[in-house]
């Protein structure tokens, strides 16, 4: 079997500031074939340090990564003909090539433009269709150096369009993912250990991630027996699964909205348009989606979708009946089926011991109701309180749409939520 | 001066199911005290491939993070005590620790747990105040072998129990950034290369990241030089700067408006919502955002936001006619004191001849006038589309604060912006 590792050269992989992404992306890419990254490793910005670790290398591919930019803290190309012991030169196509993407963009091609067409005289240009950088490959006895430009989009360009042929998918393998919401990786995993006990003991590939807000779960292997572990996952956990492969949890609300001829509007304060914005994240959503409402400060609450000053003062903004009433406001004034509205307290500050900072009240008004929900964010900093609220936003909607009004608990009509005193808060979820 | 490196072990950071926070965290760690991490690399969970790891390594200080679990898959006290080519044998004081630990969380001690205090003989364990695992180190020749559990937060704890005395922070070093917005990274590069190469001839250390829709700038080096080096790019580059060291471009905007105690609202179309989002990121933006308009049909600008119909009719949706008449509309509305509008193609679908995807109209209403400007944001995603014109929408406010109304070119009055043919298109940026 072809062995193959990868090389990510920068600075900023070693000091921190930048996460890698090319070789987990890689990583990942090889995994979902079949194939496996033997081995990575990061390397400053050092032409001495990038020429050791070219020597060191031993898998028959070497992917290297980065120090292709335009400016001189870009090594790589020095690097690599000092390791082949040749001359820098120009290589005319690509400098035409370069010369044209910035003509069509109107930008200066300035000399630093230049230095990206150099490659070493014995290397073999790898034309790029999606960035100014191209690539080369340099043969070294039996390994093959293949250099890429280190912009995570490029990169895994470079590596669909050049490893791909040399790692085809191995015949009868699958990889799926799914993708959920509203759960902690803890639980889930626990959830499921029988199920990915049996899975990774019949040699399937079991990989969990949070990213929050979601978690995903990978599976890959043997075709037939990665569907039956995912109908079984499914069978226990789907109701906190948001996405799939391809499908994102917008896209999914989407095509849902869409089958029904249904519309969203949103009553925003602690995302102040996070919502609308992740609604809106596809294309096409102004099939379902029209406005939107960021009511941040509590005289907009008013104002624009008609809380109650009364209910204000005494359940405050972040409280079940205001947003019920932000909700049933907005669809009322926005004309569409269902509205989404949150308040909740995002924080670093404005928490307190009865409303701590990552308590989130959740209203979605429909025509069968109001139903309300309560989530807190435990120890979460303000972005995250944000994009899990989102989230969770979405996937109430979702719910509904799926799994009907019976999943969502008890309803309040417009007399419960225009009295001020009429809503019981529901139960912390 | 002392090097370091590190060696990640686990297949997870291969597969791109983990990335990893390990080497980002100590050589973030190491940076922020005025050293350098020199290399770091991933290894599976192979015991020969951990020994080859640690035999390449060259670095005077190795450290070794993951594979010291109670589980079958974790290799590297096996890899040590081959490398050191000695036995495993148990360290009874590491065991009473880990026995305790159990105890006190009324949890089973199995044999696997056992694992966890066995160690090389030769090594030195480093005892725990955070996990179960303890670390260990081995001398070999004049390198110092240093073992850590892979836990991120028991990784860090012992990145500063164990490595922080041996780096102490560098007196005089310093370190600072930079963001910048609205100029490509070539473009950057090319207009601060004489300073760049002065200060790297200097000794200090400069770095460039594209983290779009910005892009940082960093220099690092003796205080006094990076202080000079700093004030000479600002000079040049200081219109096109957004947020520097701490503080970004919202956190920036709103000490802006709080020390003039003033305030700006939203209206937005093909952003839905993220202009108002990105406002709001920081805490305590109450303080100058009160409310906000996503108005993504176009019966939603006439009805929320003022639109006139016939301006619509004539010019469309995505035009500067239209986006003033929001904002102008919007700023009346909310009562504010400016109002941000844009209106723009995201795509992927939508684009044509004269109206490109990405192209994208904004409107700045302040109480000297209306501002426009048109971006056409070229070859971009739908999220990078939405993601760009978030960010120059605040730092077309940011240059109106900071530089005044000269900076913004002409400013149209109400009359000429609800004349339906009042406005010029003004230059494209």
């Amino acid at each position: 079997m072809t062995t193959i590792e990868a090389i990510c050269i920068g600075d900023e992989l070693l000091e921190g500031r930048t996460r890698d992404a090319n070789a987990a992306a890689l990583g990942e890419y090889l995994a979902s074939r079949g194939h496996a990254l033997s081995r990575a490793r990061f390397v400053r910005d050092d032409p001495d340090e990038i020429v050791a670790a070219l020597r060191e290398s031993v898998a028959d591919v070497v992917v290297v990564g980065g120090g292709l930019g335009p400016t001189s803290d870009d090594r790589t190309r020095d690097a690599a003909a000092q390791f082949a012991q040749c001359d820098l030169v120009t290589h005319e196509p690509s400098l035409l090539h370069i010369a044209s993407r910035f003509a069509s963009r109107e930008q200066d091609f300035t000399s630093n433009n230049h230095r990206q067409a150099l490659f070493p005289q014995s290397a073999t240009p790898l034309p790029t269709e999606v960035g100014t950088a191209p690539g080369f490959t340099l043969q070294d006895g039996r390994r093959l150096l293949m250099f890429f430009p280190g912009v995570p989009h490029e990169y895994l360009w470079f590596v669909e369009r050049y490893i791909g042929p040399r790692f085809a998918v191995r015949a009868e393998f699958e990889r799926t993912m799914l993708v959920f919401h509203g759960l902690g990786e803890s639980a889930l995993a626990a959830t499921i250990a029988d199920i990915v006990d049996a899975a990774e003991q019949g040699g399937q590939i079991v990989g969990f991630r949070a990213a929050y807000p979601v978690i995903e779960l990978k599976l890959a292997g043997e075709r037939a027996a990665v569907a039956e572990t995912r109908a079984k996952v499914l069978e226990r956990l789907g109701d906190w699964c948001v996405g799939e492969d391809d499908e994102s949890l917008p896209a999914r609300l989407g095509r849902q909205l869409v089958a029904r001829g249904e519309s969203v509007t949103t009553a925003e304060s602690c995302t102040a348009g996070g919502i609308a914005a992740l609604l809106t994240e596809v294309g096409g959503s102004s099939a379902w989606f029209e406005r939107g409402y960021v009511t941040y400060a509590n005289a907009a609450k008013v104002a624009e979708v008609g809380v109650l000053e009364s209910t204000l003062a005494v359940h405050g903004a972040v409280s079940a009946q205001t947003v019920c009433q932000m909700a049933a406001g907005a669809r009322r004034r926005a004309d569409a089926t269902y509205a989404l509205a949150v308040s909740g307290i995002a924080g670093p500050g404005g928490g307190t011991p009865e409303k701590p900072v990552g308590t989130v009240h959740f209203a979605l008004a429909t025509n069968e109701g109001t139903f309300h929900r309560r989530v807190h964010y435990q120890r979460a900093s303000r972005s995250k309180v944000r994009a899990g609220t989102a989230y969770t936003a979405l996937a109430m909607l979702l719910a509904f749409l799926e799994r009907g009004p019976a999943s969502m608990g008890h309803a309040w009509d417009d007399h419960e939520i225009w009295a001020p005193t009429g809503i019981p808060a529901s139960e912390e979820t």
